[in-house]
């Protein structure tokens, strides 16, 4: 899900309510894509169709799991380019504007073939059923533990465990604390529409980041000693975080690159196979900065910041982990599915 | 002068025109106070207001030199609020809306006086004759060079020369580099109609912040050995770089603050009387954020970014250089003109 349709309700470019905090319509289409299909969609590889965004850090989850996972040939990858039209996402970058696989311009009539007066907000990620052309789901943080609890039987050999049954309950503490204070968090800063509702969000931001800086000091990862959900959801936030957030959003106590700790464990895990090769920062900062229009009237993207630090060396094997536990990497992105020359670090 | 009027045409609040260029309006009332009194404005104590307001990097660079020069009891100072209404600068921030020594609530009343159809932009630095309450000249780059060498017989005991005869030459020329890429490049990128109109500016800038990063590594000063006129005008566009320009102007390559050599520089110059103490970053933060509601139609300030860095030591007393030459460093600012607790560092 993305702001990019905050709710059904909004105009396009209209994300700021004057005098009001920010507040994220969490109400998705539910339906779970299962083992046993008990809501009507069964787990079958060829059947559905990811379709994320590359400049949506919600969707952005949702294909750095199906890279680590290698469910690349079992879910089909749609993106819908960075900028969207009256009617929300679409396909504009593909051949003649249509998605190759769903024939479709715009993600919004997979929803309204769901429900023909879909009324919320045309969201990414979506799960589109191939045949039928419907919406299964877009109910972000579920998909992505679906793909790693239900879709287990299709995982390539050597997937890595990213959500162990021994860990979760710490998993979704950390989860919640990060979605309030630093995912979503950054969205009540940056659509705030007072200045109060700003620097409140603004202070949690900043101090779950202080927090998040203290607990990595001295381990690689979130919870473990191997990369699971929540590193996966807190990298797609700090990967958007000096090109968008720090600017856009007014997130700027300081720059990621100012908190030492925070900033190696982002590079660390943006030089891991699936974090950095499905991250494009020329969509990233088109996606913001020309959709909002409330917030950006002019248009103009930012050419900064210079994006190459993210290459630099970060240290953070000698906090030991074992990034894909027993597992291994993944091999190289699809060839359809790179990241453009020049829209990486 | 500042942009917050561009011309006298613009409307309260466009300062971005679609498709343009930026292009400043350099035309200002260009009668000079002089020994001589030539244009009928001789100098004088005690005759003329300068007015400044703390927001504007061209005004402050005038409350700067009147501070390194010791002409406070000769010239006093009026100082207009952050934001504008619609008739621009005025002076909210006095009791009653009044300047105190000038009793109007407006500048435009001081412009007005001198031309009843004064048809360009209000702009600060203005210097206003006290007994007509006429502006007398708002031509910003002559008035600092006046303060140096027309009213030297009003200069405290010990103040620098700022404009030394023998490098006049070279401190106009880079005075006119810096102008015109980093002083009012600034503007040209936050200011851009066009993508293709910002990128050029923030080309220019950041190649001429690189060329100012090398002249001065291994030179405390940007001419001489001492402070000068030139490194005056450069500080005040420095001061604003990283709570302004870099996210609200779209100047995103880097921070100033990552830059080693231009921020050891302006910090230098910050913790030398007459700079930081006429820094005002709540005020700056203001002026920008509010005024220019175009950029930012929220009207939301940005709390970050963390101002304490300004502080820290700059180590720059290693390449010598004597700051005040001959002279001496001025004393405190006087009571009622120095920056509010929490405005500052």
């Amino acid at each position: 899900m993305t702001t990019e349709a905050v709710t059904g309700q909004s105009t396009p470019g209209s994300y700021v309510e004057p005098g009001e905090e920010y507040t994220r319509d969490t109400n998705y289409i539910e339906d779970r894509i299962t083992r046993d299909g008990r809501d009507g969609w069964p787990v079958e590889a060829g059947r559905y169709r990811l379709v994320a965004a590359r400049a949506c850090p919600w969707a952005n989850r949702t294909a750095i799991v199906r890279r680590l996972l290698g469910l690349e040939n079992v879910i089909s990858l749609g993106m819908p380019g960075p900028t969207h039209d009256a009617r929300s996402w679409t396909f504009d970058l593909d051949p003649d504007g249509l998605d190759p696989v769903l024939g479709i311009h715009w993600l919004q009539d997979a929803y309204f073939r769901r429900f023909a007066d879909y009324p919320r907000g045309i969201t990414v990620p979506a799960i589109v059923e191939v045949a039928s052309g419907k919406v299964v789901t877009n109910n972000f943080p579920q998909i992505t533990l679906d793909f790693e609890t239900e879709w287990t039987e299709h995982h390539r050999d050597g997937a890595p465990d990213l959500y162990p049954e021994h860990l979760r309950a710490e998993i979704d503490e950390v989860n919640d604390l990060i979605f309030r204070d630093v995912n979503n968090g950054v969205y009540r800063a940056g659509f705030a529409g007072s200045q109060d509702a700003y620097e409140k969000a603004y202070t949690r931001l900043f101090d779950r980041l202080d927090w998040l800086e203290e607990r990595l000091a001295s381990q690689r990862y979130l919870v473990g000693d191997t990369i699971t959900e929540a590193d996966i959801r807190l990298f797609t936030t700090l990967a958007r975080f000096d090109a968008v957030y720090h600017g856009h959003f007014k997130c700027n106590r300081n720059k990621l690159s100012e908190m030492p700790v925070l900033w190696a464990y982002a590079r660390d895990l943006f030089q891991t196979p699936g974090f950095g090769d499905t991250t494009d920062f020329v969509q990233i900062k088109q996606h913001y900065y020309i959709v909002h229009s409330d917030i950006n009237p002019t248009g103009i993207v930012p050419a900064g910041p210079d994006a190459s630090g993210w290459l630099t060396a970060h240290g953070r094997e000698s906090l030991g982990g074992r990034p894909f536990g027993d597992g291994t990497p993944p091999g190289p992105p699809l060839e359809g599915e790179r990241v453009p020359e020049g829209h990486g670090a």
